[in-house]
C-alpha cells in the first residue's frame, strides 16, 4: 500500500469557463489597449501609446474590435470546460460552433448545434478559436505555424488549457505579422513566463498569470474538499475524491 | 421647414451589451491587475505592482476575484441594452436578476425571472450592479454616496450608459475605502477623462475610452445607415430613420 492521494475534481469548471470568456472578450474588444489609451498622459505609459493619439474625439474606427455577433466559434476540446464556455458564448449571437477533440462526441454538442470537424477546418472557418483540451502527447504543440497560417486575419485565439498545447514562437509570429488579429492566454510555457518574453511586448496579446480558477468561492470549495479528503484519509475511511491508479 | 436629421437606432445594442459583459468580467476577475503581475519585470510597471509579489508559485487566494456563479445581478434600466446584457449573463450561473427603472415594465423581465425593486434594495442585494439607463434629470448623479454605501463590500459596479449617472467623487471614495470591490466604466464625465483623475490611479477600477459600440461590424452598419439617410434626404425622400421632434 502506497500513499493515498485525494484530489478536487469538477470544482473549477465554472470559474475557468468564465475566465475564458473574460479573456476572449478582452482580446477581441481590445480592452487592455483601450484602457491604456485613457491613461496616455501617465508618463511611464507614453512609451506604449506612441503615435496612437490616445482618447480624444470620436473617430469611426478607433479602437474597433471584432465582436461575437454572427461569428463562428471553434472549440478545441469540448469537455466539461469547453461545454461551459460554449453555453456562456451562445447568447452573444454566435452563429455556429465547431469543435474537435479525441474523446467521445459529447451529447451536449446538439444543445449548441456544434459540428465536429477536423482541426484544419476548425482553424480555417473559426472567427474565434478557444483551446480547452487536456495536454497529451497528441495535443502538445498542436497550435503551430501551420495551424495559425490557416486562421483568418480577423480571428482571435484563446488558450486557457495548458501552455504547451501552443508553439509560442509560432504564435508570436502570427500575432506580430497580423496573420491573426489577437490572442488571449491564461497559460504559458514556462509559468511564470519570463518578463522579457517577446509575447509580453505585443499589444494584441493579453496574458494572464494562470488565474482560471481564481475566485474566492472556487478556492474555498477546493479547500473544503481537500480538507475532507485529508480527514477521511487520516481516519482510514474512503476519501470523497481519491485518485485511483 | 428646418434641417432634416437622420440617426442610426438599435444598431449598437449587441456591441454595447458585449462590451458591458467584457467590462464586468474584467473588473470582477481583476484582469488588468493580473496582467500587470505577469509583467512585473517591466521597469515602468514595477511602480504599480509594488509589494504584490508578482506571478510566482501557486498561492490559494492570490489574484482571486468574485465570479458570477450563484450571484444576484442588479440592472439599472432594463431597456434594449439592459435586456441584451441580462441575456448574456444568465448562463454564467446568475441566481437572480433585479432591475429598476422608470419606463414600462419590459415583457422580457419574465424571461430572466427579473424582479422590479426600488433602487435602494437593488444596491443592497446585488453582487453586480450594471447601469444601462438613459441620462435624464432623474438619473443624473443617481449612483452617489448613499447608493454605494448600501452596496456589498464584495460587489462590482459597471457603467456603460452615461458618465453623469455616477457621482465620480463618491465612486472614488467607495473604491478607495473598500466599500465596494471593483468598478468598470466605459463612460465618464468629462470624456476624455483628465489623465490625472484620481479614478485612474485605482487598481480596482477599469476605465475604457467609451468603446461600447466599437466593433468593425457595428460601425460599418452605422455608416451604411447614415449614408442611406443622407441619400434619401438629398433626394427629398423619406429617410430610413429620421428624427421627428
Amino acid at each position: 500500500r502506497g500513499i493515498r492521494v485525494g484530489y478536487t475534481p469538477d470544482v473549477l469548471t465554472d470559474a475557468t469557463a468564465e475566465l475564458s470568456v473574460a479573456l476572449l472578450l478582452s482580446a477581441c474588444r481590445r480592452l487592455p489597449e483601450a484602457a491604456k489609451q485613457g491613461k496616455r498622459g501617465v508618463p511611464e505609459l507614453r512609451l506604449h501609446t506612441g503615435g496612437c493619439g490616445g482618447w480624444t474625439t470620436w473617430k469611426p474606427l478607433w479602437m474597433c474590435g471584432y465582436g461575437l455577433s454572427d461569428s463562428t466559434v471553434g472549440i478545441i476540446g469540448l469537455g466539461r470546460i469547453g461545454q461551459a464556455i460554449a453555453r456562456r458564448l451562445k447568447p452573444f449571437g454566435v452563429k455556429k460552433f465547431l469543435y474537435t477533440g479525441s474523446g467521445p462526441k459529447p451529447e451536449c454538442a446538439a444543445e449548441f448545434g456544434a459540428e465536429f470537424v477536423p482541426l484544419t477546418r476548425l482553424a480555417e472557418e473559426s472567427d474565434f478559436v478557444v483551446v480547452s483540451c487536456a495536454l497529451t502527447p497528441a495535443t502538445q504543440g498542436m497550435c503551430n505555424k501551420d495551424f495559425f497560417s490557416r486562421m483568418k486575419k480577423t480571428s482571435v485565439f484563446v488558450n486557457t488549457s495548458r501552455g504547451a498545447v501552443v508553439n509560442q514562437e509560432d504564435l508570436y509570429d502570427a500575432l506580430a505579422q497580423g496573420q491573426i488579429a489577437a490572442a488571449g492566454l491564461d497559460v504559458t510555457t514556462p509559468e511564470p513566463l519570463p518578463t522579457d518574453h517577446p509575447l509580453l511586448s505585443l499589444k494584441n496579446c493579453v496574458i494572464l498569470p494562470h488565474i482560471g480558477s481564481a475566485t474566492y468561492a472556487t478556492r474555498n470549495t477546493m479547500a473544503v474538499l481537500a480538507a475532507n479528503n485529508l480527514l477521511a484519509g487520516l481516519r482510514g475511511e474512503p476519501m470523497p475524491h481519491e485518485l485511483k491508479l
